[in-house]
């Protein structure tokens, strides 16, 4: 009995509601109607006063409504997220009015291929129409309308739940405050549709189909099966399961020498097939694939930037880095059509080798990027307030490698923030935790975005409500419209870089001025230790050895004057630094500068 | 009609041959015995009079006997390498004699499941005993044996072809000049294994399947076609497909709201599970990826590294990028066991998108690293005096970048080939086309190995004979012993390895003397570039600006002193070198020498 905690939302039960009436039946995409529709559902927590905390959780293929909980006391199976969902949890229903329901096409209370058909008062088997993702989210409105929730706080789901999401912010884009797609796509590649087809001719194959009118006690359960285990090899990453399983045999040591199931994968995915088999519907797992499969905001709305033209949701994307069916890659096209809508949008891909079904598993590191982002939405000034008192006293949640430290430390943040003009937006290319975003959001009331390549940092900038993508500025940054902001900052940062050249044109195609700083490789205390000593330097400034730098550039003032020439760069201001602060070297600065900031553009 | 042209082996009939009589059954690895046992094969070419010219091919899983030429004038259906096979072909059939057989449980001539049983005189269906590998390669030897072939020139295949290449290896290891695993693993990973399984559950469940004593007419069509789709998918990259088949609709272009195939891809995996269930025997299609997923040389020999102990064989190991089915890590394994043992092995990993099927796709590239390395096996002197003359005319047939050209021209390679005794081992790393190491074998009779990053210098040193791996050695060389080679080279690349202290601390284990090279930062001319002009320092060694350059690392004769006393390496040379050739910087090297050469040990 799994013991029902202060964690736990207790004992639930899923209601069942009538949302369309046989005399005014749902218009599909398909372009069939649909009438009666019921719709399975279950809530945790209360909606408060000013109706401004609701969450909808949307489930994926597997999913039903009982998110979290038990359905009685001895029910040894919780909620498909009850990790996720419930009293302090990532999802606090303390906080928080959570509503989840089964999705239209399922077979869990909710209408679908397994329900009557009116019209035969058999079960409507492959008489009932093909479903959308949208028809799924029309649904859901009706739900919370009848609910009486107006607004949602956020919108949240993984796989299939996250097509649902996309598709809630674009289709009622007043309604969603936050949007929180994870480990999703905004279509299926090749590879994906081709998995979801063999799987589907598995079932329609199956001897036991019967035109899809099988009984349920004899029902294709073989080719269903079949179709489960493909799905789990592709919600497991290779890693995962050689870590898991290997080459284990289930029991001996030695070869069977015949076709019974003997490695512990065997075994393994024989389980997830036959208790599939038991819990599920052959009928909606075709109906929902096609709904995956058809999927496809490029070709219903031309682009993915028209696509999410209109949307006014802040998003939250979360990609994990061995995800090989939803890739990260997947994610970030939704994340780069949001930017390049100027829209407010955050991004992490989180290291796990769970694969797809990390979404189910990194509860912890999941839980802290959704409750950070829906108490940023939820209560934006109580938090930054806290956030900045924990700043203030160094209390970072994560720890800042040496290098971060002695860039960070390095860093005028004032003076850059002294050459910013209030009221525009800021571009800071390896934020980390945020701090001169955050002081110049407050301070000059810009519209600031981040990037930043650790997750941690990440986590950080989020939890101060910052719109932060998990990126490498190597690879561009070609989410960004031409002078798309105002200001771009590289803070002693280019001289990390692979390649210099390609992110600074890069910067200053995306901003209006970009502020690079970096420190001078040309002050006089370098100078004399190459000439006088013949070894590398090692400054205050350069603090590390020609072997372990993370400097993989060097250059002086002249250096960067000439390199912006080059470019037919415009250099704006020149502000070389001594180590006293806002003390700009007039004389020498080449050789008197150990650090300087440079305002530009093209 | 294919057009049967000079380049086609012709038109060609398989043969079949009784190889096992009934009275003296073969003993198979489960324990079980089998006879009779007859063999299809083909062979194309002549046996020369000294019988060395003989290659075997091994084919994969769906492959059989006919590999190259058609069965009749009007036969649209070349064999299945057919690309590969034939006169001036990259497996020549005017220079080698080439043999191949369809292998033991297969379903196109030779004894499989489908023959007929004699005990019941019926087809033996899964009363056929479990094939392994090895019991593949042990029918091969008794056909050769028969052919009157002494020894192998060579033995090749991909995939599952590629395991019983490493079978030949290891169990003759007299009888096998050359070994070429391509595409290949030494045993398969949980999710191979669990691709395989769910195939085979498809076959197994299917209702026509009768324990697999199903009529040809009325056989497990469906399960099987399934089987193939899967596999498929896998022998296909995700980029592959996506760039094959995207998201296309077969005819239309709206969705067609049924459950009728319409995407490409679907289509493609119908046809591609049609095609193969007409030519191929489900049975056999359960034995033969049975016998893939017990392939296992780690559990047969203990580890992989005993499992090589006694080859004798040079290797030439070949992967490609985008496999994920039996990846190039796989392959990887092969080479490191072989490097630890100290075996002539060479690797290369070919970029490519389509994934495992690139060994029947990437014919150009994959020819020519065969070619040249049968034709460096078969006739070791001429082909090196023929390469000899090519490096002297710069000849060379891949392009070097503008960073290999300016650092071969800068090394001098005769200075490091007199600081090396004669017949002993070396490794070069960052070995390009290998004229150092081509050097050093003839004129100091060394045992060379080299490690080189691109393609085409690996090529040009498979060509010359050589034993190269391609590799990053930034990942380490856990392939070599401790102090398993006499000198390690590390010419004019410290200065761009991201980590030089990792690097130079895994060469001074692997090597009992490593040679290093590289531009001395503190030349006068660096030193006074920087201190009077006060920019970083561009000169004839250190030819790059300071936004493009590959040099990543700074370092002067006085840092290296410094980073070899620290980590406690003992410098037994050093050599300063100014423009001139072999004329050391006697007075003031660090400020005097452009470039210097260390020897040190550990």
């Amino acid at each position: 009995m799994v013991e029902i905690g202060k964690n736990s939302v207790g004992i639930v039960k899923t209601k069942t509601i009538r949302l369309v009436e046989a005399e005014h039946p749902l218009e599909l995409e398909c372009g069939k109607r649909l009438a009666p529709i019921e719709v399975a559902y279950e809530t945790y927590g209360e909606l408060n006063e000013t109706g401004d905390n609701a969450v909808l959780i949307c489930h994926a293929l597997s999913g039903n409504a009982h998110v979290a909980g038990v359905n009685s006391p001895d029910d040894k199976n919780p909620g498909w997220w009850d990790v996720m969902v419930g009293p302090g949890k990532g999802i606090d229903t303390n906080k928080y009015f959570v509503i989840c329901s089964n999705f239209l096409g399922g077979c869990s209370g909710t209408t679908g291929p397994s329900s009557i058909n009116p019209s035969t008062q058999k079960p409507y088997g492959l008489d009932f129409p093909i479903i959308t993702i949208g028809d799924m989210v029309k649904i859901q409105k009706l739900l919370l309308d009848k609910l009486g929730v107006k607004k949602l706080l956020a919108v949240i789901g993984g796989s299939i739940g996250g097509m649902q999401v996309l598709q809630w912010a674009i289709e009622y884009p007043d309604f969603v405050k936050a949007a929180l797609p994870v480990a999703t796509t905004t279509h299926l590649g090749a590879q994906s549709i081709a998995f979801d087809a063999v799987g589907r001719n598995a079932i329609l194959g199956d001897a036991n189909f019967a035109s899809g009118q099988y009984k349920s006690e004899q029902g294709p359960d073989r080719g269903l099966a079949i179709a489960r285990m493909i799905g789990h090899i592709t919600y497991l990453s290779e890693q995962g399961m050689r870590e898991k399983f290997g080459r284990q045999l289930r029991g001996a040591d030695r070869y069977s020498y015949d076709f019974n199931s003997e490695f512990a994968v065997e075994t393994y995915l024989d389980h997830q097939g036959q208790s599939f088999v038991e819990r599920f519907d052959a009928n909606s797992y075709l109906y929902i694939t096609k709904a995956a499969d058809y999927f496809d905001l490029e070709k219903d709305y031309g682009t993915l930037s028209k696509a999410f033209a209109n949307v006014k949701s802040r998003f939250l994307a979360v990609s994990f880095a061995s995800d090989w069916l939803y890739t990260p890659a997947q994610s970030e096209a939704i994340v780069n059509a949001l930017a390049a809508n100027g829209k407010d949008v955050s991004f992490c891909n989180i290291a796990s080798s769970y694969g797809h079904d990390a979404f189910l598993l990194e509860t912890e590191t999941l839980g802290s990027f959704i409750s950070g982002f829906l108490e940023a939405t939820h209560r934006p000034g109580v938090r930054s307030e806290k956030e900045k008192v924990k700043s203030k006293n160094q209390d970072t949640r994560y720890k800042i490698g040496d290098f971060e430290q002695a860039r960070r430390t390095r860093v005028d943040y004032e003076l850059i923030e002294s050459l910013i003009e209030p009221n525009t937006t800021v571009l800071d290319i390896g934020c980390g935790d945020g701090e001169l975003l955050a002081n110049l959001t407050e301070d000059k009331n810009i519209k600031g975005e981040g990037i930043e390549l650790q997750q941690d940092p990440v986590l950080a900038c989020v939890n101060r409500g910052l719109s932060i993508i998990q990126r490498d500025v190597e690879r561009g940054l070609e989410n960004y419209a031409d002078k798309s902001l105002d200001y771009v900052i590289l803070s002693q940062t280019v001289q990390t870089l692979k390649n210099p050249e390609k992110v600074f044109t890069e910067l200053l195609r995306v901003g209006k001025k970009v502020i690079v700083s970096f420190p001078n490789f040309a002050h006089w205390r370098c100078r004399a230790q190459l000439f006088f000593s013949g070894t590398a330097p090692v400054t205050k400034q350069l603090p590390f050895g020609w072997h372990n730098s993370p400097n993989i550039h060097f250059l002086s003032l002249k250096d960067f004057d000439e390199f912006c020439k080059k470019l037919g760069v415009k250099v704006e201001k020149k502000i070389p630094l001594a180590k006293t602060r806002f003390s700009p070297v007039r004389f020498a600065p080449n050789l008197f500068a150990e650090q300087v900031i440079y305002v530009t553009s093209k």
